[in-house]
């Protein structure tokens, strides 16, 4: 046995994808936040890296998501509520006002307007005197999940596939170090599915991005070593462990084998996880707090790259500054306190570790093998099969906690009478007004013919096979609202409505 | 490998001592409380069991552990302050009150006292209507650690060894469900030992008990299957969870090779662990929940049999209500939500584990060899080497933090500007006045005379050889003080004075 063991840092990257791992350098501590106007966002990213993330994680509120300004008649409300309003690169200067975006690297959770905040993104940078090679960060940009789970999709899905792989090409040349899309897993657990389901319909939707790209006449290892992948780390401790072993195997052997991929980093599955919101409870907010620590405990020891840790009281709300702090100190002393960060894989070669990373594989890799039955995951998706295995799993886990085999600790059992209270996070009720006002003087200002002729020349291009990014900087770049650019996506796209 | 693969449950249990370990029980989760008078402890443990512990443990005040009554001039301020004062068996009955004594476990942190307190225990129970034969629960009664690390010694160490043997022989044939002594590495750790020094003093202090009682004529395996251990869980998680089976399998190694012990529980290692109170801090104390957590954790990763969460609030002062239910919320989630109870030692086999297992255990056995080239544990102890060894440690250790070569979140890194508000524990301040009233009242109504007698026998007896136990128990029956009972033994043996 210890003639073939397998090493951290080698194929098939079971152990860890760098041979060291945290010893030469932590995972990235990367706080999830935004809400409100760029102002009150950019305030609070200050605030945490004064605290010590050495990531930022920007969260956009619906509207922006749906690619809607904050002036849209259905925004009414949403603006700045779940997450940042960005309607212009006015907004995005404002966003990250005083923070050098050459030194930092940004994670984006934004998939069908990933492209127009990517292009006002490096807009921002080149406006810092920053190139947008040197830039490191993530788009999530990951569609597929959200006709899956999670459910911000505008386009139908081909089209949105077109829109997903012209970022590709684009950044390979004008981005080489953007991870240009997160393939999440995380939305698919939260509504429900297991944790071989999240890994598999995770790497079925990997699949149908690699085949598209290279449709489109990619080679592999020109985009491949940019993917990267969003998991969730749920409660099972042990099976979560396993879980991003199994997966980071899975990952290269499928790299090599199916893809013929030959460039190590095409074969590197690099991952951010997120602890599971789902399991987070309103009632005892501060139990919560050991949830997180047990959960980020896991992904460490199953080797993430990148990681948020929830706060306490967002089951109730969005986080305080002060729930914020306290959830960044739990990654603080798993990485300066515990000495688990000392060695690479810690878990490696444990009997029950090494058995239940096997069980995991193959069941994704079962899953994986049906979908290829199907004709592939767009093809399952469209038939619904993705989603109602993951609805068959959340119906069971619910079905357990309602009849008391599943405990939630103050839930269905070890209920207090005392209710605790804990300070909540209050939203700006101006900001919206704000926030609209702003929009109206950008659109005022700007030049309005130069707007429209770019609009247009997007719009035309949408009609042909050219790459849409150039097209989308230059629009952002003109100052046209994130609104009028899906506009015009829409317009020759069309929407996709669920059946 | 596979075919001599160690099981759960087998000699030398470095895998855990049962081959289901959690799965047919979970460990104890045992919420260490007691302060201001009888009443008021009796109040938080009905509170706490109302929350879900499985098991009780108590915290006398100093006054009670040293042997003096709440009414003696030394005793000022200090009643009723960092544990319950119980002087009389009136005060242990109203500790108890309405808390069946045969269907609970109680652990009681006392050691030079500890004959008196397991006799008013015994007393107790019998007055609830059960006997001595069915009660479960653990004395602490370890004098040799108070010498190395703890202070609360009264005795010199060779009658204070006598007194534990007497305990060893009463209760085999009395109460034989009892743990006769919790052999505590837990303030060995606090003090600043290292993990193998923890694991080192531990066993080399259990080597002088079983001596002691080998020589009073004990048969190892009448009294080694009631030793049990009481260990810290500190923030190095991994090296922690391989700490406790290191110590399982060197104890079963030396009880069966140094001591000849054939019953299989002779060679169990039976632990209480504690998370560790010296790795709490002032500031930021909602972050001690995470410490709490890891460290929790690692102990039930490690395969304890009873568990102690300390309070976020430890730093400050006595847990609060709602930080006692949080600590104890924690072992909740790690029993309940993280799925680890269902696998025995689920880490077993680990690469990094099992050679982290086998370091420990050989550094520990290392220590126990020098031990015996001087000649045993008392006269390491005499010699102040094994204090000596600790200091170092600590001194060490305390460096490393002033150099931040070792990182304190929030102490010598990540300090925040805020100041956390969290609601303090506020002790009764007339609780002291009410506990010496009572003793008075107790003074006042007994019958003088039979306490006279019985503390007369007391004092020949141990003038004598005969067993002090029943003694004890005669004089405890007749509302003879802690304070009374402790000043006749120490007429007979004198008091120890730190060199």
């Amino acid at each position: 046995m210890a003639v073939d063991k397998e090493k951290p840092g080698e194929y098939p990257y079971t152990r860890g994808i760098y041979p060291d791992m945290y010893r030469s350098r932590l995972w990235t501590m990367r706080q999830y936040a935004g809400f409100g106007t760029a102002e009150e966002s950019n305030k609070r990213y200050r605030y945490l890296l004064s605290q010590g993330i050495t990531g930022l994680s920007v969260a956009f509120d619906l509207p922006t998501q749906m690619g809607m300004d904050s002036d849209h008649p259905l925004a009414k409300g949403e603006v700045g509520r779940v997450g940042v309003a960005i309607c212009t690169l006015a907004d995005m200067e404002r966003l990250f006002d005083g923070i050098p975006l050459e030194k930092i690297t940004t994670s984006m959770t934004i998939n069908s307007t990933a492209a127009i905040l990517l292009a006002l993104y490096v807009l921002t940078a080149r406006r810092q005197g920053a190139e947008a090679r040197r830039l490191s960060g993530t788009i999530q940009n990951d569609i597929l999940k959200e006709y899956i789970a999670r459910g911000t999709y505008i386009y139908p899905p081909r089209p949105a596939m077109r829109i997903i792989t012209d970022v590709f090409a684009w950044a390979a040349d004008e981005a080489p170090e953007w991870n240009t899309i997160s393939i999440s897993g995380y939305h698919i657990r939260e509504a429900g599915s297991t944790c071989a389901q999240e890994v598999a319909f995770t790497l079925a939707n990997a699949i149908a991005y690699i085949e598209a790209a290279i449709a489109a006449g990619l080679g592999v290892d020109t985009f491949a070593p940019r993917l990267s992948f969003f998991f969730n780390v749920h409660n099972n401790f042990l099976e979560e462990i396993a879980k991003f072993r199994a997966a980071r195997r899975l990952y290269a052997r499928m790299m090599k084998e199916r893809f013929d991929a030959r460039h190590p980093k095409s074969l590197m599955m690099r991952f951010h996880a997120q602890t599971a919101g789902s399991t987070l409870t309103a009632r005892q907010p501060d139990v919560n707090l050991a949830r997180v620590s047990m959960q980020a405990m896991a992904a460490v020891l199953g080797g993430a790259q990148s990681l948020h840790t929830n706060s306490r009281d967002e089951a109730l709300a969005l986080p305080t500054e002060e729930s914020a702090r306290l959830a960044l100190r739990t990654q603080q002393i798993i990485g300066y306190e515990t000495g688990v960060a000392n060695v690479a894989d810690p878990l490696g070669g444990s009997y029950f570790i090494e058995e239940l990373t096997d069980r995991i594989e193959r069941e994704a890799r079962e899953y994986i093998e049906r979908i290829d039955a199907m004709g592939g995951t767009l093809k399952a998706i469209e038939a619904g099969y993705i989603q109602s295995e993951i609805q068959s799993a959340a119906y069971e886990y619910q079905r357990e906690i309602e009849k008391g085999d599943r405990v939630v600790v103050g839930v269905n059992r070890f209920r207090s009478a005392e209710t605790q209270r804990i300070p909540r996070f209050q939203l700006d009720p101006a900001a919206e007004r704000r926030q609209v006002r702003r929009l109206e003087e950008v659109r005022a200002l700007r030049n309005a013919r130069l707007v429209t002729d770019r609009l247009k020349a997007l719009e035309e291009a949408a009609r042909g096979t050219e790459n849409l990014m150039p097209h989308i900087v230059h629009c952002a770049e003109a100052f046209a609202t994130v609104g009028e650019i899906s506009d015009r996506l829409r317009k020759v796209f069309g929407e996709y409505r669920e059946q």
